[in-house]
Order: structure tokens, then C-alpha cells, then sequence
């Protein structure tokens, strides 16, 4: 019986995806914060890992390489996701998730995506592929990214450059050139646009 | 038997619910976005309807009156929550919701709410009561509000000083005040703690 842990950071949704699963499908399932997860390390070994993306704390946990700690190597991961935020996307295929359901879409699709990943193989529903276009293209380079990421946080001009060690104009032209290159009309508008995207 | 309706903006989470009610309890459950509840207005008819605070249009649900068009008169109202969002818990409270279940609890919690919801009881989250006492106190102004979220939108000052029928100099003071209230460093963190808060 194939093994599935489920990582969201919201308990009540985490029961309820249990739930789904248990009813749909023929897995053993248990679920864990992230916080958790990492606590039980040693004792779960799930076959396969499905991760919320829109949850906080994915993205970084993703970043942090995803083969180790949490779940050992061997664990294959999927995704819950949105084409709307290929910034996420894009995170969770630099991860190497093998698997990558629309969280739109039926719960069906989730028990399939889970069996081919257990089999090791790849699954991505249709609905993903042009968050998958739009995530091949990065808008912003990473220096963009990181200043944008601060000024999200509510850090002031002067407290960026003190952060990334550059000048005031510096980061005040990398502000520009994120704000221009998303289509925004102000700073504010460039946060909330690359925000939705997933991109910071 | 209880007819419950779970209004959900996630296809997945919202199929997740579903399993996890009928799992749990005695329940007739069906579930819809917005849109499809509106549009199935005729046919509905729950005892009780379960919303997600957290979902984008949850909000403005229930600042449109929730008695009426979704799911007609009778409707009692359970709203999954967390303390964390105060400013959205006040427009719950607004739309005189009985059922306050904190989302990071049990599922026999939110079995539970929708149990005495429906004999017309109140039910609340023990561990929503902080966030309950910070939204007696809104701290800003429904001027303040307004002005924050249209900002917050990526709208500039002369674009919201048009849109409000305000001078830029008022909009001006208006954000500092907002920004000063939150206990923000600059407009954009101003926007952030507003809205992690669930105020805009």
C-alpha cells in the first residue's frame, strides 16, 4: 500500500485532504505540518509527499533542497497548484516534483497523480501547462526578486541597500527596472503583481 | 438530516471538506464556489453553509448581506477562521455568522458547530477569542480602509484621491495616519499588516 504523507499548514484542511484521500483511494495516508513533519522524521517514510503550495512556508521549504530531512531521500513529491502562480511552479519543478495537480481540478485526478508518482512517474494536469510557460520565463532577475522580496516585508530603501550591501540608487533602480518589467504602475503594484505570481 | 453547503473558491479543498464531513457526521453535503452557488440559487436551500474567511470573495460575500441571494433566508452561517485574520472575523461577525471554527482545530470541532448552528446556537473557537477581542477595536477608519485598499490595488495617490472624490493632500494624510495606526514603517508595510490582519 502505497504511503502518503500530506503537508499543508492549515489542520483543518489537512484532516480534510486526509479524508478525500482515505475515501477515494486505497493509500495509507497521515499528514503533518511542516513542524511536525520534521519532528516525526524518522518514523514516517512516506512513499509520496503532497505539498499545498499557497501554504507559507512551501516555497522555503522546497528552496531548502527537498530530498532529506522531512521525509528521507526516496519520498516522490507532489504538488497542489495553480497556473496563476507559475512563481510556485517554478519552485516546485527546481525541487524535482514529479508530480503536479491542479488544485482546481477533481480529486480524481490527485489519486491518479499520486499512483503514476509512486511508480515514479511524471504527472501534470493539463490545466498547469501555461503556469508551466509562464514559469520557464522568470521575469525578474534574482537581484530584482531579492529587493522586491524586502520591500514586501514593509523594509524601507535604506534598509534594503544596508540589507544586500548596495547603494540607495542601486536598489532604488532595481525597484524600477521589477516595476517596469511586471507592468506595474508603482512599487506597491509590482509587490502585489509578483506576489500573486509566486515569484517572491 | 442537516443540509450543509460548503462554498469553497479551491475545487480540491472544497471536495476535501466534503470527504471530511461525510466521514465525520451525519450530514446531506454539497459544496460550490460562489459563482455556481449563485447561479444554482433555486435549488439549494442548506440549513447551513460553511465558508472559508480565507478565500479571496469570502470577504465581500458576506459584506453583501449574507441572508439572500446564495442561499435564501433560513441559512445559518459557520465560518472556518483563524485568529491570526481579526478584520476578517469582524465581517463575519457583521454578517452574523453563529459559527466561528478555528481552522488549525479538529475536525470533530467543526462537526460540532455545524451541529448546534443548525439548532440555531452559537458556536465559537475557544482559541479565536483573542483574535475576537482584537477586532472590537478596528484601528482605522472607514476612510483609512478605503484609502489602504485601493493602494493596496496598485492604485496611486491621484488615482485614489479621483476614485474617492478626495484631494491628494487628505489621500496623503490619510495613509500616514493608516500607516501610523498599524504601527507600519512605510505605505507598504502599512498594506501588509492591514491585510495579513484581514482589515482590507
Amino acid at each position: 500500500m502505497t504511503r502518503v504523507l500530506i503537508l499543508h499548514s492549515v489542520g483543518l484542511l489537512r484532516s480534510a485532504l486526509m479524508a478525500l484521500l482515505k475515501a477515494e483511494g486505497s493509500f495509507d495516508v497521515f499528514a503533518a505540518c511542516w513542524r511536525t513533519a520534521w519532528r516525526q522524521e524518522e518514523g514516517l517514510r512516506p512513499d509520496v509527499c503532497v505539498v499545498d503550495l499557497d501554504c507559507p512556508g512551501a516555497a522555503s521549504l522546497l528552496e531548502g533542497g527537498w530530498e532529506g530531512p522531512v521525509t528521507g531521500t526516496g519520498t516522490r513529491l507532489v504538488v497542489l497548484a495553480t497556473a496563476e502562480r507559475p512563481g510556485a511552479l517554478r519552485k516546485a519543478f527546481e525541487a524535482r516534483a514529479l508530480g503536479y495537480v491542479d488544485k482546481d481540478g477533481s480529486p480524481c485526478r490527485l489519486v491518479r497523480a499520486i499512483r503514476q508518482v509512486a511508480k515514479g512517474e511524471r504527472f501534470v494536469d493539463e490545466s498547469l501547462a501555461f503556469g508551466f510557460l509562464e514559469a520557464s520565463r522568470v521575469p525578474l532577475t534574482a537581484r530584482e526578486l531579492s529587493v522586491l522580496a524586502r520591500a514586501a516585508e514593509g523594509e524601507s530603501i535604506a534598509e534594503i541597500a544596508r540589507g544586500l550591501h548596495l547603494s540607495n540608487g542601486t536598489v532604488r533602480n532595481y525597484m524600477a527596472s521589477a516595476t517596469r518589467k511586471v507592468g506595474a504602475r508603482n512599487r506597491i503594484d509590482a509587490i502585489r503583481i509578483s506576489q500573486r505570481a509566486g515569484w517572491v
